[in-house]
C-alpha cells in the first residue's frame, strides 16, 4: 500500500536527518532557549527581512493554533474563520476547550471573505454576544486553495478597520508560497498578519512549527502560554535543528516545490482520463471526483482520503503529495490507474 | 561549559537514533496509529506482563500530566499532591488552566503521605469545597527520592478507601526502578496505580512519554483528549520508534542505570570533600549543599541548578546525570572540583 | 414610554410579592436547602406527576444553561442546537467559556430537526472532531414558536438512537404550554428530555429558574457545579418562595395565559391594518414586519426590539407581552397605532 | 431552633422590602441598565467621594469573586491569598474552573502579609511557574478579623512594588467598617484597592453585591464577563433598588452596626462564663471555644457552625449575628446558655 493520504507519512528530509545525527550528543539548554532555536529564529527573520519578529517553536499545528488564539484573546473574545477552518472542524474543539467561541461563515473555496468578516463586526458592541477580535485563515487552505496578495490584503484591511487581529495557519505555507498563482512572499505574510506559523511537520521536519509574532501586543508572555498548554518541548533543539536546515539555504521552498510538482503531475494523470476536480488547486493537495467503483479499486493498492460524497455514484477524494513523494511512485500509480480505469469501464 | 543541569540536554540514545535513520523513509499512518506505536505498546505490555493496558504516546511530561488529570476528573474534582509536586509548581498552572484545583500538602521528602491524603477526604461530601478524586505522585520525585513498594501500596490503599484515582508521573521512573533501595517493578506500578506514564524524554528518547492506563473507567475517550489538548503528534511514529528500542531488550533500564551510576559517582566526589546533602537520593539527581563561594567557581565551568538557599553562606544545588553522561565528564569534574575546593579553602 | 421589549420588565406577580413579604423575617438555611425550596421542588414533582426528579433553583437562564451543559458533558463532547439557539447567539460564549463546542444547524422556525441532529452524529466516532453528546432545544423557541409533541418525540427518539442527552431551555415554557397549538404538558417534557428548566424570571418571579433532572446519570454532583459556577444563591429561599406560589395552585399557567392572550390581542391590532408577520407564533412574542417609517413613530412612545431588516423599507420587530401586561396598555397602543398608521399613510 | 449560623438567614431589611413593593410594577430595562442601578451606583460613588468608579451589581459573592479575578488576569497569571481565603477553600474551585491558579500562604489571623506576597513575587520572571498578578484579601476576613489602614496600605504598597492588582472581597465590608478598631472608610478602600465589592447579601439585601472598579485597566469589557459567567441578572433592578436604599441615608452602616453590636453582646455572654475565644474579633462573627458537651446542648436549641476541633474535648464554634438579629434573641440565648452551663457543670 502506497499512501497519498497526507504529507506527514515519512520522517524528515535528508539534511534534517543528517543534522539531527550530527548534533545528537551536543548539550543544549532545554525548552527552546538553545543555540539551534536561536539561530533558526534568526534565519527566519532574515528570510522575512525584518528583525522585529518573535519566533517560537511548537511541536504541532493544533498546539500552534491553540497558542495563537489563547495568547491573543480575552475570555469573551471570539475568532472568525471559514466553516471549513481547521480549528472549526478538525481539532476536537481545542479552541473552545480554552474558552473561546469560533464564529464561522461559509467562505468561498475555503477562504473567508471580507464581507463575512464585516458581518460579524457590525453589531459587535453588545455584551450579550461574544466580541469578534481575531480572524483565522489558512494558506494553503484546508481545500488546498491559496490566497492572493490582494485577497489577504483586503482581509487585513477589514481586520484593521474593525480592530481585529489576523492570524494565519501556515501548516502548508511552503506549498502555498511556491504554488502557481501565488504572488506572496513570507515577508508579505509577516506584514499583513499579526501572527502566523510556518509549518514544519507537513514540509519535511520530524515535528515542529515556527510561530512568528509581529504585533508587539501579542509578544508578551508567549512562553508562559507555551508552557501552560503543554507545548514547550524539553528538547526544543530538535525543532531548532530542523528549522536551521529548512531556512539556511532555501531547503524549505525546495521541499515544497517537490510536493506541488508531484501533485500537479498526479493531476495530469487524472486529467488524461477526464476526471473532474472538486476544487481547482495548485498546491500539494488535489481533489478528484471519482466514480465510487473506481475509488474502491484504488483503495486496494493506495491509501487516500475520502473527502465527501459528490453524488449517488461519485466521491470527492483527496490525494496529497509531499516533500518525500518520488517520481517513481507516480509512474507506478499511472500504470495502476490506467489499468483500473480500463477495468472499471468494462 | 559542561552541563549537569538536567537529563534532557542531549539528543537520543544511539539505538534510537539508528532506528530513526533506518525507518525515516517508511510511510506511516499518522497520529499514533502506526505500527511502531502499536509494537511499542505491545512491548510495554509485555514488559509489565499484562495485556489489559492502554498505551498512548505523548510528546512531553507536562501534556502527559494535563491529560492524565483532565481525562479523569469532573470539573469540580481536584487532585492531591505534595507541595513540591511538578504539577503544583513547575507547569505554569497547566492543571488549573484545564479547570481543576490542586490540593497540596507538605509531604515528606517530596512524597505525599497517606495521612495527608486522608485529611483532604474526611470532610469531603460538601459542595462548598472541591471534591478530591485523584492523587498525583512522582517516582522518582522532584527531589530525586523514590517510593518503596510499601509506601506506594499504602497510598494506593488509602486511595481505594476514599475512591480516589492514583496517578503516577514517571518522568524519571527508569531511574527510580533501578535505584538502590527500590523494590518495585513496572508491573507493581501498573498494579498499584490507575494510570501512569513511562518517561522517555528524560531517559534517552528524543521526545515522548508512554501513558499506561490500567483502570477501565479511564480508558474511554483518551484519544479525544489527546487531540483536544494539542498533544496528538502527526508523526507519532517518532515516539513509537523510540519506545520500540527502549523496550525491546532492556535498553530503557540500561540507560537509567548509567544515569544513576554516574550520579552516585558524582556523589562520591562530593563526599570525599565532606560536602553534606540536602536530601538523600539514590537516583540520578543529587543535592549537595555547597558554600556559595565554591558554587560561584563551579558555575564558571559547569551548568548546574541553584535549588534554594540553605543558609547565609550555603546553597542547595542540583546536579543531574543522565543516560548520556560519560565517565570522562566525571573525571574532569573531579579534577576541577578538587582544584576549586583548594582555592576556596585559601 | 411603555415597553413591549420583554417579559422581565416588571418585578414579580402579586402572590409572590406577598409571600416574600410574609416570609421576610423567617430564618432559612442557605444555599437552596431550605423548606421553601424543598416544598417548591415537591410541588413541581407533583405537577409533573413523578417523584424521581431532582429539582434545583438557579438565578437565571444563562447560568441554568451553563449548568445543564457543563454538568453533563465530558471536555471533548459538544452540544447541538439551532443556529438561533440562545446559547449559540445571546450568551456571550458562556458555553464555550466552560470548554464545550456548540454545533449549530439552520433548523426550521427556530427548531432543530432530527435530520440535522443525525448529520452531526453519523461520522462521529473520530477523535479529530468533537463528539456530539447533547441536543439543546428551547420551548418556546427564540422565535416564539413551539414544539409539538410529535416534533419533540422525534427529536428524543433521534437522541436515543445516537446516545445523546436532550436538554430543554424552558425560559418561556409556561407560555409554550398554554399556547394555541401546544399538545404537551410538563409531564411530557419531563418524559422526553433528560433535563430541562422551568423559567421563573420571564413568567412572574423576581428571579429564578427551576432545573428538573430526570436522567439518573445527570443528577450526581449537580450542587457542586451549582456552587462552582457561582450560581448557588445564599438566600435560595427567595426562589423557593416564588416557585411555591407559582406551583401551588396553577399560578404559573395563569400568568403565562395572560402573556399569550395579550400578545394575541396585540397581533389582532396589527392584523386589522394588514401588517404581515415574520413568523407565525401563538406564544407571548410576536414579530410584525413594519414599515421603517411607522416603526420610527412607534419608537417615540414605545420600547420594542428591532429584530432584523426585512427589506429596504421594512423591519422585523419583536413585541413581547407578559404576565404583567394589562388590557389598558393594549387599548392605549391601539389608539396610538391607529393614529400613527394614519399619519404614516399620508 | 434559632440560628446563629450566618448573616443571610432572613430576607431583607425593611426599607428594601418596602422599596421592592413600591417599585414592583414599574417597568425597567433589564440587565442592570435601569435607573435604580444607575442611581445606586451614583449613591455609592457619592458615599466614596469620587466619580471615577465603575459599579456593577452581581447576584452573589462567589460570582463577584469569579468576575473580579477572571476579568483581570491573563491565563497564566495567578492570584495570591491567605490559606483561609474564601476563594481558596469555600468556592468549590470556582477560580480554578476559570483557569487560574491560587497561590496561598498561611497569613496571620486570616490576613495575608506583605512578606508572604513578596515571597511569591521575587522569582517570578520564569515561565515554568505561574505569574502572580493579583492579591485577594477579605475585609472582614473569613475569621471575622479586620485590616487596619496601615495593614492594607502596606499590602497595597507591596502590590504596587510588584505590579500586582489588589482585590478586596467585601462580603462583610459593612461589618468591618463599623467595627471597633477599624480606621478605614469606603473611600480608603477604593483608594487602596484596584477593585472591591460591597456585600449586600450579608448585610440586608435580598441578594446582590456591588462591584466597584477604580483601576481604569480593569473597567473595559466587564459587562461581557458578567454575561459570559451567567451573572447578569435579567431583573437587575432588584439589586439596584436594594443598593439605593442601602446607600441613600446610611442604612448600610446602621445595619452593620446592629450586627456587630449583637455579636459583641453575645461575646459578653460567653465572657461571663469565662469561655475563651479562638480569634479576637470585633465584627459580627465570634469564635468561642466550647466544651463539646456544652456544644451538644446548644445544638439542641440553636443552629451554629462547628468550625474545627480545638482539642480532645473542645471545639471552636462560629456564632454570627446580622442586621436582623434582635436583642430578644440574645436575651433568650443568655437564659438558655446559663442553664446549659449549669447542667454541663454538674
Amino acid at each position: 500500500m502506497y499512501s497519498f493520504a497526507n504529507d506527514y507519512s515519512e520522517g524528515c528530509a535528508a539534511p534534517i536527518l543528517e543534522a539531527l545525527v550530527k548534533h545528537n550528543y551536543e548539550q543544549s539548554v532545554g525548552y527552546g532557549l538553545d543555540d539551534h532555536c536561536k539561530n533558526a529564529a534568526a534565519l527566519i527573520r532574515k528570510e522575512i527581512g525584518r528583525d522585529d519578529l518573535d519566533v517560537h517553536f511548537i511541536p504541532g499545528g493544533t498546539p500552534a493554533n491553540i497558542l495563537g488564539i489563547v495568547s491573543a484573546l480575552k475570555p469573551y473574545e471570539a475568532v472568525i474563520c471559514a466553516d471549513s477552518g481547521h480549528i472549526n472542524v478538525h481539532e476536537t474543539g481545542s479552541i473552545e476547550a480554552t474558552g473561546h467561541k469560533i464564529l464561522s461563515a461559509p467562505g468561498v473555496n475555503g477562504k473567508i471573505t471580507p464581507a463575512e468578516i464585516e458581518d460579524f463586526c457590525v453589531n459587535r458592541m453588545e455584551e450579550h454576544t461574544v466580541y469578534p477580535k481575531m480572524v483565522f485563515v489558512s494558506d494553503a487552505t484546508e481545500y488546498g486553495t491559496i490566497y492572493t496578495k490582494k485577497e489577504l490584503s483586503d482581509i487585513a484591511a477589514m481586520c484593521k478597520k474593525h480592530g481585529l487581529y489576523l492570524y494565519l495557519d501556515g501548516a502548508r505555507i511552503g506549498s502555498a508560497l511556491v504554488a502557481k498563482g501565488n504572488d506572496m512572499t513570507l515577508a508579505d505574510i509577516a506584514e499583513l498578519t499579526d501572527m502566523f506559523y510556518i509549518g514544519g511537520t507537513k514540509n519535511g521536519a520530524l515535528l515542529g512549527e515556527a510561530m512568528v509574532i509581529r504585533n508587539e501586543e501579542l509578544k508578551k508572555g508567549f512562553r508562559y502560554h507555551l508552557k501552560q498548554r503543554g507545548a514547550m518541548l524539553a528538547k526544543g533543539a530538535v525543532m531548532g535543528i530542523a528549522f536551521e536546515e529548512l531556512f539556511k539555504d532555501g531547503l524549505y521552498f525546495r521541499l515544497a516545490k517537490n510536493a506541488n510538482l508531484m501533485a500537479m503531475s498526479l493531476k495530469e494523470i487524472f486529467k488524461r482520463y477526464d476526471i473532474p476536480f472538486f476544487m481547482e488547486t495548485t498546491t500539494n493537495q488535489i481533489f478528484p471526483i471519482l466514480p465510487d467503483t473506481l475509488l474502491k479499486k484504488i483503495e486496494e493498492k493506495y491509501t487516500v482520503t475520502f473527502w465527501e460524497k459528490y453524488d449517488e455514484t461519485h466521491s470527492v477524494v483527496r490525494f496529497v503529495c509531499s516533500w518525500a513523494t518520488q517520481k517513481e511512485a507516480l509512474i507506478d500509480f499511472y500504470k495502476d490507474f490506467s489499468q483500473m480505469v480500463k477495468e472499471n469501464d468494462r
